[in-house]
């Protein structure tokens, strides 16, 4: 008696579940710290001590009604002119509140802006591999996903780009750094994908808005630099979450960045700020907005993250894993070493490693490993990581 | 290049945001004490001590990435718990975790079940006047919301609601107690509702879900009873806010109960559980479901409330406004004198005062004045009420 539409879910919903369900008999069987669970995007580092006093400093010293109260649907004034004034100092824009959007995190920031821009059979496009809840994040507004192939770099490539246009194409989704892959987009490759999206909006007359989704923003390596999209084409919105920027991702905090020169800029903020009451988000969590606003410049420690990377990565490549070095985000896309992904992270469970396969991003072939997890964790898995190699070496 | 279905909704936002501007621009012409915002249903009682002490004490001795770290989509475990065994001391239910679904909020509840029940073309019915939003809610999914009219004393009556019903009647919305009425519906009404669903239920050969909105469950007066629908219908979904309760309506915090007796039990819960990640909401907000967990006994001032209440029903009727006294929620429902509640609130406005028109709730010739504002406004405000009925009287 469910809806047709979720059927599909809960069957697919049941095997994650029935993953999670055999990490915990796991971890009963051979204890806890003898299961190596890389399985979620959970931050393993503390949120910065600015986050927990500015929260305690608010309860103490403002008003309960106003703290915990409605506000405007799009956030308060206050928190949305600050937050816009930090983005410009970091990245020479020149936002004002009106252009940012509070959401419930960047997943609600995201479905926010695709009811607001999409009709039924919409088409939007985005790079293999993705994050796979924009397939239903898409499909919740009666949208397509279109999927354009991967390259061996996992680097967008102009012209498999292009061919992926069509005249239902209505925005294009950027993740960048990206999950699953790690990877950073370098800024000759954003300047050819903007060459493209203006070249299409030409070719079909329209607006086609470009949606970067960027909650891996700040968690870069090597001294990556990560362009800022609205530089560089003009109907650019940023979805962004301080889910990892400040290890919230339970508090469901984050906003959307609608520049004034998007297309059609005030029904958009409208639309945009209406989709957030309506799909029942209403605002993002007040006290939130508030704690955020006092830890603009507030960072998780990065250098905890590349710690875990450097061992893991340089461990795997010396074991004969394959796997680009990510700058980016927490996760390694390593590939399946017969190219099976599924059966890939069956056996790695044999050895108490939790992994999830690359096909549930539309990158078969590769397993996501997530390094944000205790460094000795990492240490403790090696062992099992060699030994599972060792069933493919032979 | 909005979406069409977002059209209509940003040209009535604008309507909104008109009525708004037209409030800040009174307050700045006249003095902010000299308008009288009934407007908004927005908390003027401070949340408990509690919620404050309890977000404090979590702070400092919880760690930070599990008070503010991804957990189960349905929530923390043991707040499900603690809540579902609030709720059996309360009500006599029997309820487990696996009953309990934290959500963002009762707006994000009901987007969470309706996404999970409804099939396009699907038709729910609710009783006029209500809350406008359902309206939006359904129709997100594809559903068709059905009104039964309304009648003189705003109390549900079985057989106009039996003549709602149809083949594609997948679910009810009631809401007690009622915005905007104020309305509690007896005991009688209830059982009256529960008969004609089983009889439809059997009529129609399929499940017919009930679902309980009741963000004012607390806020009743003069000793009033609001029953516990699952205890008189089997296939009854509760959706619950700490909106009001705990007056943080900014915090998006609530649940739905789904009780195991309920039709398609298990797909309902999985379903609803894959719909809290894929509309965005991903989990209600990580430190409030910690927090609402400590303060399950904890109460707003409900007598602050009801002083409200006297005061204002009691000078209103004095002045010959007619109303029906309520006993729940904090909203008089007040007959426009002459039956046109737009030109009634163009009127009140000129006495600075700020109401709702009836019509945006389905229930035109009234107005809704919310009374969750300072005692010392509702006395402000009394000669500008006295003076407004002066237009009508002649």
């Amino acid at each position: 008696m469910i809806a047709k539409s979720m059927v599909d879910y809960v069957k697919g919903s049941s095997v994650i579940r029935a993953m999670f369900e055999e990490g915990k008999r796991l971890a009963d069987k051979y204890g806890v710290e003898n299961v190596y669970d890389f399985s979620l995007g959970n931050p393993s580092v503390e949120p910065p001590a600015e986050v927990k006093d500015s929260i305690i400093d608010i309860l103490q010293n403002e008003e309960g009604t106003y703290v915990h109260g409605y506000m405007s649907n799009a956030g308060y004034e206050d928190v949305r002119d600050i937050i816009a004034k930090s983005l410009n100092r970091k990245h020479g824009t020149s936002f004002g509140s009106d252009n940012i959007l509070m959401t419930v995190g960047a997943a609600g920031g995201l479905n926010v802006i695709l009811k607001t821009l999409l009709d039924p059979g919409d088409e939007v496009i985005t790079f293999s591999p993705y994050f796979g809840e924009y397939k239903n994040y898409v499909a919740n507004y009666g949208g397509v996903l279109v999927e354009v192939p991967p390259t061996e770099d996992f680097m967008p490539e102009a012209e498999s780009f292009a061919a992926a246009f069509t005249e239902k194409t209505k925005a294009v989704i950027i993740n960048n750094p990206n999950n699953p892959t790690g990877i950073v987009y370098p800024e000759e490759t954003i300047v050819q994908i903007a060459e493209v999206l203006y070249k299409k909006e030409k070719e079909y007359g329209k607006a086609i808005y470009l949606i970067a989704d960027e909650p891996y923003r700040e968690l870069v390596y090597d001294g990556a630099e990560v362009c800022y999209l609205t530089r560089y084409y003009k109907d650019t919105i940023v979805g962004y979450s301080y889910s990892k920027s400040l290890s919230l991702p339970g508090e469901r905090i984050g906003y959307l960045v609608i520049p004034d020169e998007v297309n059609d800029f005030e029904n958009v903020v409208s639309a945009a700020t209406v989709a957030n009451r309506i799909l029942g988000f209403v605002n993002a969590p007040s006290l939130m907005q508030r704690a955020v606003a006092k830890c603009v410049d507030a960072e998780v420690s990065v250098e905890t993250y590349n710690r875990n990377r450097e061992l893991l990565y340089g461990s795997l490549i010396e074991m004969g894993y394959e796997c680009i070095k990510p700058q980016g985000a927490f996760y390694l896309f390593v590939k399946a070493p017969d190219e099976d992904d599924k059966a890939f992270c069956a056996k790695a469970k044999e050895f108490n490693i939790l992994l999830v396969p690359g096909s549930t991003f539309a990158g078969p072939g590769y397993v996501r490993i997530a390094y944000c997890v205790d460094y000795d964790m990492i240490k403790r898995s090696l062992p099992a990581f060699e030994k599972l190699m060792g069933c493919y070496r032979q």
